[in-house]
């Protein structure tokens, strides 16, 4: 019956994972001339969807709680634990799929396409007679969209997985109050109501009618449903939940009142959009961080580099404070539950977020298609102007998707504590600092595997690339058409096969720490890699983002300082160039899928808990 | 009394810090053509002064320490232990002049002499109608030895001033068992003496007679000290402990046998061994890691950077976890006393680290001597073979200095810990857990710091460069003399200037935490800026010695695989460059300074512990 329940929420969670990914790649470059509205409902929509699937699913654990609540109350509870653990297993396990394979995918083609068509060849980007640019397009798509999706669907299983485990054993599922036990998913709820309202205001209130206007739309769009939800969330904590109520925390128990729990909503929600804000700032080339990094350029690549990786260093600052506030509050007010549900309240504006950060890459995908089927010069201009703009905000979703992956693995942790069944995890003993130390290691393992994985599959791709130029003839002056397919083939082929050592990575280190080494080590192992996780994630990102919107800046040549770089083609644009390149796999593979790294491997300790905890610790049982 | 113990142990300290430091700067350019001799003499020299100095200091603190225990016991300690920290900080607090100030010196001149005089003017390095030429070759002692030097010196006092303070309240104290008290130092002594047997094996019993033969001789220098020390060990063990010993660790006790604290060092020293050759593996021209890197110069500067910062991240993984099983065994067996001794033993080989990590610059600045000098081809070409061996060997104390920094700032946590009165640092606390994510954080702030202050200071010598090739008729010629005292002062000016805001955020970050938010706070980000630091500065620092040796691997053009990346100048060549200048200030400047953020925070907590525990968490006091 259990086992049953798992492989049913496993399934699922992957169809939820599958379809929000899905969904998200099926667009229509043709609307994508009307500028905002297009993106903001497509996102919505299919965000929607995808949110549907989940509170559907949430609900149907929901009645399995209060089913198991109503019969024995321990062994059902432990059967519902797995069942719905088995849930955001299988969410975040197709996560690993969109975010790490589709990372490789899409930077493969991309880095493939560049070094052949771009350099070697010198033809320019998007021409069709590149072998490798629908594998491009396709890898935009897939790594920038459906990973990005799959990430954030990931988080939303996770948290509200772990807020409804949490709800279920406290005063709420005791007393069969089914409405507040479904708080997380009414939070998730009205977020997708305030993000279909807030999309009005872009297509309706104010509609944009300038290009000039777009970006600012794009940023008041987070602003205002951050508001309308702030209102959402004070009233759905005021009609769903009584004044006071005791959350059981496995073992602690804690009486927490109705405006508390809107706090830990509120502050987890506010501090995405002070997250988001700050990548912004420190990714968009309308502030002085990335203008600096541009103005580097002047004395080569090198000092761009260095420029780059100390902004990326420095843009953590504002982003870790703010985590670290909102853990606290929430952690202060109501444990591990006040953690997951300031996650949700993070991810609540989240269809918001993702339609803004999916602007960027749609933008870029229809420039590509007009320039490959050699459409209106007036078009490209057109996508052109989109593409800047959804840029500058595109990184405002990477920010929302690392700090809601800090505070869903935090909760998660935190419930793998309890059911492992220790009550502290000391720093200061030998078994927990070993693998906080080790734990602190594995993001630097994990992406020095991703980056490689990134460069055997490009190389691969170079390779075919250069051998249809060669063994094609009259491809190059346009009389032939280039294989598209095996280019296509290889990517998808090489970001399947190259995901597996770091996958394995991420699936097997839970497994081998918690059997051999004990419960203790495995937290140490989870606190270490989400606290350092977080922070290569932040500056992998946003140095990446930066040097992209540097080299974006030099060509646009927009103002006095920038036309000083450019134009196109001088030393400093050459600089930038190679900063952007260097960028790629940071910001688009190595960088995100750390959140995967750490959400992955606590949801995995979680379920295997118990087990851990009887058996585990091999070794130190032997010596 | 207590005041002015703390006072003389704090000039101590500095007078230690200096004297290491102003040996490691003297040396005579003309011993340098007689190889391996005059370098592992003249750095086992001034590390023995260092060492003595630093012994006989040790013993004075051991004499008060009798005296604080034969008297009143738990006052007396508090004096003692007040004033034996005072020595550590001042230890660490010079190390922080030398390795950040120094860092920021030698990069400054070492950036701006290249931007101006190589890419700019197109004259050769070290050519001396470079005004920042004097600068540069006194950079590379300022920082690469004298940095160098008085980190390994704060460890080194920091590690004893741990373990003597444990001592002198554990059993050996209480009995008056002076032998058995002064075992840290006895560890200290033999090493020094190991040390200097050891040179014996390059100069006397196997004397060095072909270039080819150096780098071998210098990395079997590293093994002989490895195994004598051991013996060393073994014996010190045996006759100066009791066979069985209580450890009193501040509130625990533990019974220790000789054989296990015979472990703890032993392992310590193994670990350090291990991460040694890990660095040179990692670092060196002849194994693969490297080739690959210097291969991938052949699609240029972008693949090149990403390849040496996924072998940078790569390069983490075996350290790590020799530095987690040396933590392992000795906190195990001998609970904080383990640890400190463990260090201790790590750095018992220093001086033989020291001469090996010295020999590159050396041998560098000893070329821009004979170059500048005009002196004959020959001359430079046996440098450059000499500087080229020190290379590959060079990388190898840096691992040394980092994984000692790691033992001994987790000592340094224990005794603070301790000394604050909290009895455990659960992770699962919201105060620890803020801890620890911000802690985290800080290396990555502080890299941005002084990776910026290397930009800032560079970009100031470039300017005056510029200046004098601009209005000092006949210096492109020759004819006229540049100001090379103005770069010098620019370089001077800049790190002690440049140094101030990451110095302010070491020193200050203790403070404030531990006065707003307690000790708790204060121990979680101890504890992350411990695990993120480490990490940082293995991967910075192997990331640049990566990319210099892959820069010098293509120009030497000593294999097959080489000459088809060269000569210098070809695009390879230019990559590589590019790869070069990018690893400078990860390598020299913002790497190793984490060393003496994670050191100097855990000392100063230490020396502060009472005051926060008694008067600090301000902020959780009023709310």
């Amino acid at each position: 019956m259990i086992a049953f329940a798992i492989l049913i929420f496993l399934f699922l969670g992957s169809v939820d994972g599958f379809s929000t990914k899905s969904q998200s790649c099926t667009y229509n470059p043709e609307k994508m001339c009307k500028p905002a509205l297009a993106t903001a409902i497509f996102s919505t929509v299919s965000f929607l969807l995808g949110g549907l699937t989940s509170v559907l699913s949430g609900f149907l654990g929901m009645k399995i709680a209060t089913y198991a609540n109503a019969r024995t109350t321990l062994e059902a509870r432990k059967g519902l634990f797995e069942s719905i653990t088995g849930y955001g297993l299988g969410g975040s396990s197709m996560a690993l799929f969109g975010r790490v394979g589709g990372g490789i995918y899409t930077k493969a083609a991309d880095v493939g396409a560049d070094l052949v068509g771009k350099v070697e060849r010198n033809i320019p980007e998007d021409d069709p007679r590149n072998p490798a640019v629908i594998a491009d397009n396709v890898g935009d798509n897939v790594g920038d969209i459906a990973g990005m999706g799959s990430d954030l669907f990931g988080s939303y299983a996770e948290s509200s997985c772990a807020a409804l485990i949490v709800a279920s054993i406290s005063s709420f599922g005791i007393d069969h109050n089914f409405t507040a036990m479904c708080y997380p998913l009414l939070i998730s709820s009205v977020g997708i109501l305030v993000c279909l309202i807030t999309t009005l205001f872009a297509t309706d209130f104010f509609e944009i009618k300038s290009v000039k206007e777009i970006e600012p739309a794009l940023k008041k769009q987070l602003i205002i449903s951050t508001v309308l939800m702030t209102v959402g969330i004070a009233i759905v904590s005021w009609i769903a939940l009584p004044p006071s109520f005791t959350i059981f925390n496995f073992g602690s128990q804690k009486v927490v009142k109705n405006w508390q729990l809107f706090l830990c909503v509120g502050v987890g929600l506010w501090a995405g959009l002070i997250i988001g804000f700050v990548t912004e700032y420190y990714t968009s080339n309308a502030y002085s961080p990335v203008q600096d990094v541009a103005d580097s350029c002047r004395t080569g690549a090198a000092t761009n580099v260095i420029f780059g990786l100390a902004l990326g260093y420095k843009s953590v600052i504002i982003p870790i404070f703010a985590i670290a506030i909102s853990i606290f509050v929430s952690f202060s007010f109501a444990a591990m539950y006040g953690i997951a549900v300031a996650a949700l309240g993070m991810l609540s504006t989240i269809a918001t977020g993702l339609a803004i950060d999916a602007y960027g890459p749609i933008s870029d995908n229809a420039g590509g298609i007009a320039e490959m089927a050699g459409m209106s010069h007036r078009i490209r201009e057109r996508t052109d102007a989109l593409d800047a703009a959804g840029n500058t905000t595109a990184a405002i979703g990477k920010g929302f998707a690392i700090g809601s992956a800090a505070l869903v693995s935090l909760a998660l942790f935190g419930a793998f504590v309890s059911r492992a069944g220790i009550s502290t995890v000391d720093v200061l003993t030998p078994k927990v600092f070993i693998g906080l130390i080790v734990g602190a290691m594995l993001p630097y393992w994990f992406s020095a595997m991703t980056m490689k994985s990134v460069g055997s599959a490009a190389l691969k791709m170079v390779e075919e690339v250069r051998r249809q130029f060669n063994t094609i003839p009259g491809l190059m002056e346009g009389t032939a058409k280039p294989d598209y397919a095996t280019c296509v083939k290889i990517s998808t082929d090489a970001s399947i096969k190259e995901m597996i050592p770091p996958g394995a990575l991420v699936m097997l280190t839970p497994l081998i720490v918690g059997t051999f080494f004990g419960v203790e080590t495995l937290s140490g192992v989870l606190a270490g890699a989400l606290v350092s996780g977080v922070q290569i994630a932040i500056s992998a990102s946003n140095t990446g983002g930066a040097w992209d919107n540097a080299k974006k800046y030099i060509e646009a040549g927009a103002s006095e300082h920038a036309r000083t770089l450019g134009p196109k083609g001088s030393e400093p644009h050459k600089a930038a160039v190679i900063g952007d390149t260097i960028g790629d796999p940071l910001k688009d593979t190595s960088g995100p899928s750390l959140n995967i790294l750490i959400k992955l491997m606590a949801v995995e300790s979680l379920v295997f808990a118990p087990f851990f905890a009887t058996h585990g610790g091999l070794l130190f049982k032997i010596f």
